[in-house]
Parts: C-alpha cells; structure tokens; sequence
C-alpha cells in the first residue's frame, strides 16, 4: 500500500495527496493502468477523510493523470515521458529595459513640457467618464474606435486642418505605426509603399518588416521629388507635408497639388499624410492639409494625440477615402481593437469638451517661447550654425560648417552632458553631402535655463 | 488694381485678404511669376495696416502661392491647374457602426459582469497613479511594456499558473491580437502555423492575413491531435490548453507531455498557449500551464486580463523563451507600443496592491453560481440537450439531439428575443456530424432571473 510523508508545510491535506501521486505516476512508480485504492479505502489507509480522497483524485482526473472508470474505480493513465533537451541551458541574456534618460540636458525630438500638462481637467474627465452606470464602459470598444471620439474628430479636424469627412471615414488605432500596420493589413502586400527620405524610420521598417516592397524617394528643397514616383501605378506614398520629418521642410502649394495630380492619374494611387505634428506653427497659421485639398478621395490623413496630449497615451487616428472603407471594415471585423474604450472616451471629452484646444492654444504659446529662446542661444553661436526646419514641431536642426562629423558633433556634447541626435540613421541610403555634420534638437521638454545652458556647453563642445 | 469685396464673416480681414489673393491665383486670375502690390501700396488701397498685409502675404509665402524675392517684392508662383476626378462622386456608403446589443437576453461568449467590477479600487488606483510629479507619466511606454507591470506579472503568473519567467520575458500588448501579431513580424511569415480546428477565428484571421501558410488541425476529446503535426520541422502550434476554445475542452496531462515532446524534437518548433480565462476553472484547482511543464523553452505563454479585467482594456502578455528574445527586441524596436501607458501602471498597482486575486476570486465565486444556475436551469430540459464545456471559462456548449439545425436553433431562440451563438464559425472547414445542432451560451453578464428566462424561452422556442 501506499505510504505518503505528510510535510504540513501550508499546504492543504489533498494537496499533498494529489502531488504525492501525481510524482509516482510521472516516475513510473505507478504504471499504466494501475488500479488505484479506492476512495474509502485510502482514507481510511491514510486516516484522511474520504472529502480530501476525493478532492485530490478529483484534480488527478481532472489533470488527466488517472481515469475513473464508472462502477470500477481510478486507474492510472498512460503518460509518456517528458523529453528534456540536453542543449537546455541557456544562459539568461538579461535583457536592458530601454532608458533614454540622461542626467545633463536632453534635446530629444520626442519629448513634451509635462509641467503644462492640464492634470486638473483630467482627473475630472476621468470622473465622469468612469462612471458604474455607464453599462458600456468595460465593454470591448468598438473595432473602428468610440463613436464618441470619432465624432469629436470630425469637428476637430475640419476645424483645425480643413478636413473634411464623416465619423464612418474615421479609424482610431494605438499609434500611427499601429495605423500604418492596419493599412498594410488593408493592402495585403499588393501595393508598393514609396517613402519619403530621409523619413520617419518606424514608417520604414513597418512597411518592410511587413513585407512590401519599399521605395525611398529623395527630397528637395519642397518636399518628396514627383519626377520619381512616374511609372508607379500601384503605390501609397507615404508623406509629412506639414513638417517634414526630419528635415522640418513644409511642403508649398504648387508641390502638393503636383502630388495629387499624380495620385490623381491612377485609381491605385494613395497618399499617406501623416500630418504628426501640424498643431504646432508658429509663424503662419497652419497650411491646409493635403486632405482639405483632395477632392478625389486620394488621401488617407494620419495624425496622432502623442504630440497635443501626451506619448504616454497610444491613441491617433486616420481619415480613410470611401473607396477604402469596405475593405477596411473587412479587415478590422478580423483584428479586435488595440485601444482603450475608457482612454478613448476621455479625449472625446477632452475634445468635446473645449479642453483640446486650449490646452493646444497654451502649448503653442509655451514651445514658441522655447523655440525663441532657443533661436536666440543659437544666435550667439555666430556664422558657423546654420538653422533649419524651425518653423513648426518641437525641434529643429543645426548644421555646422566647421568640418566636424554629425558622430563627432554628438559625442563631443555628450561629453560634456548634452544630447543632441543625429539625423543620418533617417536617410535610407546613406546621407548626401549637403546633410553633413547636422543634429536635430528638440526643445519640447526643457526650460529656458536649460536651453541656454545647453547652448553654451554645444559651443564649448564643438569649440564655436 | 486688385479690389477685396470684405465680407466681414468672423474672418480676420489678414484671412480676407489672405483667402482672396490665394483664389485668384488658383483660378489664374494672378499669373505665374506676377508681381503683387508692395505691402505698403496693398495696405493703403484697401485702407488697413501694414502688418495685416504682411500677414497675408506671409501666409501665402508659406503655403507656397507668393515667393518673397529679398529686395525686390512678392510674385506670384507656378502652380498646376488641379485635376478633379470625373467619377469624383462616390456616394457616402454610410458605414453602420457594429451594435452587439439586443433588447432580450443576450447568451454572449464575449460579457463579463459588470455589476461586480471594483470601480472604487480603480478610482483609488487613478489617484495614485496620475500623479503629476511622476516623470515618467506622460512619456512613451517601454516598448516591451512597463516594467512594474511586467514585474508585477513574473510573481503573479507563478502564483496563479505555476509559469516561471523573468521580467525580461515578459511583453505587453494591447490585447492577444496584438501579440500574435508581434509573433507573426518576429517570425517573418518563415515559419508554418498550426491552429485547432474549431479555433478562435481572429487567431486563424491575423496568421493567414499576415501572409502565413495556415494549417488547421481537428481536435478530438483531448485536444489537438498530435499525429497530423509529424513532419512538421518548422513551425508554432496555437493551442488553448486550459479551455479550448469554443469547445471547453481541458487538454489532459498525457496529450500536453506529447505536444511538448513534438516541441523538443526540432529547435524551430514553438507552441502558443493562449492561457485567456485560465483564472475561471470551478471544479478543481486550474490545471497547470504548458509553459510550467515545459523545461527546453518552447512554450510561448500568452495571457490577457479582457476576462479577469475588463474586456474595454486592451492588455494583454506574452512570455517570450528566452531563444525568441533578441529577435523580439529587434523587431520592438522598430515599432512604438502600442499600450497606454496610464493603463499598465494602474493595472499593475492593481495587482500588487492585492485587488486583482481578491477581485478574481469573487469574479470566479459569481460566474460559479452563474453556471450553477444555468445548469440547473438547462436540467429542466431534459435529456435531449447534451452539455459540454462547462467546466471553465465563462461559456458552455449545448447540443440537440432532436433534429434542429444549428441555424434553425439560433434564429427560433432569436424571435423570442433571446440571443445563442452558433458554434460553427470557428470550424475551418465545415463542421463535421459530431458538432451538429450545437450553440455556445455564455453566461458572463447575466443574473439568476435572466438565466432561468432565458432557459424557458429556449425550451419553447425549440419545443423541447
């Protein structure tokens, strides 16, 4: 008969039971078919109740360890035995969270000013939203996004960028790359995706890590070239209009609407407008967006809250053309939605709200006085910077004439404590001359005595 | 001269002025490489300042109408007549937006209870949580997920599903789509997938979308079979061990030891165990996961809080072995997260604070009454209605052994306002005999009263 050590260490009585089994089967001390006590019999044998007999035969069955046959009792079931690899051991590759924090000054291009954040109204909208009696809010959002906050878009939208469309044309995802994914998704690999460069690289490695076939096309002084795309008649280019990324160019009217005259020639023929960070112009009011213009239903316009509201939140939207709507609706039917209904809900009512705009109205004021600020320390770097891009967004980009390399030119001000970025890891073949010894600075999350300080240590770094 | 017929419509006069200029030119009234009046001409013909000029003119300098010639004034650019589409009018397909409600009672697979989720610990936890002297609130996520969530999950998944795992395993998603997804880019479309048959179709849905070669494998009593997986070098097998789905099915010891034995026998063989309401088990204590028996690093462990939570917020975890982890982080690199931030921070308080177990515990003490009731609801039927699946989760199948077509069930019980989901969708190719004359009823989100009416108006609708 059985013997079971009892250990009492917290466990429960059957527990022990069970687990006592459980071993002696996977060791082959109990063997296939094997007849098991009966209940009674192991807890008398035991002195258990037959209660606890029950419960860790019951986990046995359950477990499919042993097979209780009506009117006859449990016998053991064939279990084969565990194969364990010989090459098992491998080492644990301890992996390094991501840390892009540094102690001196960062002028990252992806930050904002979390000290304009509007926290009070927040934590109101959060209170109203949350609310128990709301029998919708803990229930999947719907696939295209809250009919709340597509609604507010609509408004919004043709508002602040001219565009003009329904709440059915509009698709809520959890970030643009989440977007473009849902796009490639849409296409299935049957388009050729031609990108601007140097680009928005996420863009890039989506669209290849997907599968399509990437074009990089080379900008001028107004934006992507058109000469190249001819001959392309299958295509979605993918384009930042507004402030180009990351060379800041803003795209003039005669080049648009060479862009859609060209998506105009053929019915495969889309343009993505990632208007990313349109919010913020300082010296003109915003330019139209490509959307406004396009009378065809060429456009898919792309913009996100990560900029407006916050990065932490993974919420944009795209604006699809009606003849992309019935596919896309087949697919989305297929894929549940990436975004919370309740974060959803709250920048519906951010936006409703009135909240929206003059949280952005606020931000614009607050970064174009950085960008001043930032203007002016540069201006005491003399001849030798030369400044581009700084008309809207939240960074600009340097370039030196003094010979030093882009690599050199950060390095140098990491040294002393500043981080400025490179621009070349954004060119797709290598960067021509005339993007030589460039850095981007983003102003979005420094203050003014952290902009002039920062300037004065780039200037003893590159000795200026 | 030009004359502007004010309007005064709201508008600043600079955007008159602004909007007039910039028709003109688009209709060729003002041609290519025309000089505009000096602002100083402008502005004292239309009788307004200088600077409102300057406003105009710099606004049409920015869009790219008027090119600013240093020293010698403003002229018009060359701008392309735009092409308008003939077949420009697309009727607006007004787009339904998806309704899952009905007026009766609803046997939803997808509902969870509502009444019993704890608004007041998630109010608490936002207060904590949207704290505005926390740094890191409102920056973009770590791309593998935050990691006080990821920490909080290692302890969590031990204690509840025996899973062994580092933080540095663990990836959060926004929802099991989103991971399958991840594992699809991180594959490459290079490696096959095989799925159940029947099968949670948006899994089926993403791989084959996603351009992989799909194969589906029947199950039978005890879950995926293992012989039509021989031969297969190359590939990662979906399963739902603790409750497959639709069917209920828990995967028995001997068949979990053959499926990870297939595993061990090729090194690019992985499995996924969608683990989604392994916390809803009612007889026994939940059966171990795959991934805590597994020893050679071949289970993929996926997990989602859609059921435990709430299905409004998309996170979701999978633990990668650590073979898939430098891939993974290549590719997490390339693309944002898509998970709120906020989210993962509050979910994580959640679980550490203790809410989360003590939550499920109540959850797992409701939806057992829940299925009680049910149970001895659908006794009343008879003998002529076979229940299976009931075990787990928070649905059951039913079956008729009386003639009624699956379709005929669903629409019967429909007219007399009472919602069933047929079971045959999730077959991939046709539902065999043994599966006929089968719904699943879920119970999730409704009372005793519901249940007990629900259960009558079948009994008539089917005439039972």
């Amino acid at each position: 008969m059985i013997t079971i050590p009892f250990k009492n260490e917290g466990q429960f009585l059957y527990e022990e039971i069970y687990e006592f089994l459980k071993n002696e089967i996977i060791l082959g001390n109990l063997k296939n078919s094997e007849k098991l006590p009966s209940k009674r019999n192991m807890a008398s044998h035991l002195a258990v109740s037959v209660n606890t007999v029950d419960a860790a035969y019951g986990q046995l069955v359950a477990e499919g360890y042993v097979e209780a046959v009506p009117k006859k009792g449990y016998y053991v079931c064939e279990i084969d035995t565990y194969l364990q690899n010989e090459k098992r051991a491998v080492s644990k590759n301890k992996v390094e969270t991501e840390k892009n924090e540094i102690d001196g000054i960062d002028f990252s291009p992806n930050m904002i000013d979390q000290r304009i954040f509007p926290y009070d109204a927040f934590r109101k909208i959060f209170k109203a939203t949350f609310n128990e009696y709301d029998l919708n809010l803990l229930n999947k959002p719907d696939i295209q996004g809250e009919p709340e906050l597509r609604k507010a878009l609509v408004n919004l939208l043709y508002r602040s960028r001219g565009v003009v469309c329904t709440a059915d044309q509009i698709v809520i995802g959890s970030g643009t790359d989440h977007l473009l994914q849902t796009l490639d998704l849409l296409w299935g690999n049957s388009k050729e995706i031609i990108l601007e460069n140097p680009v928005y690289l996420k863009a890039y490695n989506i669209f290849e890590k997907m599968g399509n076939k990437v074009i990089s096309v080379d900008i001028d002084k107004k934006g992507i070239r058109i000469e190249p795309l001819k001959n392309h008649k299958n295509v979605a280019i993918y384009v930042t209009p507004s402030h180009q990324f990351p060379l800041g160019i803003s795209m003039p009217i005669d080049r648009r609407i060479k862009l859609l005259n060209f998506a105009n020639k053929e019915e495969q023929i889309y343009i993505i407008e990632d208007d990313y960070d349109s919010e913020f112009r300082y010296n003109e009011k915003p330019l139209p967006s490509l959307q406004s213009i396009d009378k065809n239903g060429k456009v898919i316009y792309i913009g996100t809250f990560s900029k407006s509201i916050a990065p932490s939140m993974r919420i944009s939207y795209m604006v699809l053309p009606d003849s992309l709507l019935k596919t896309y609706l087949e697919i989305a039917d297929q894929i549940s939605s990436p975004v919370s209904s309740l974060e959803q809900r709250m920048i519906a009512a951010f936006i409703s709200g009135g909240f929206f705009e003059k949280h952005v109205n606020k931000m614009r004021k607050v970064y174009k006085e950085k960008r001043i600020t930032l203007m002016d320390a540069l201006g005491q770097l003399g001849d030798q910077v030369k400044i581009t891009g700084e008309n809207a967004g939240h960074h600009l980009l340097i370039q030196l004439n003094k010979g030093l390399s882009e690599k050199e030119m950060c390095e140098r001000a990491l040294a002393l404590g500043v981080k400025v970025y490179p621009v070349s890891p954004y060119f797709i073949h290598g960067v021509s001359k005339k993007f030589e010894s460039m850095v981007l600075l983003g102003y979005g999350s420094l203050t003014a005595e952290q902009i002039y300080e920062g300037i004065n240590l780039l200037k003893k770094a590159w000795e200026l």
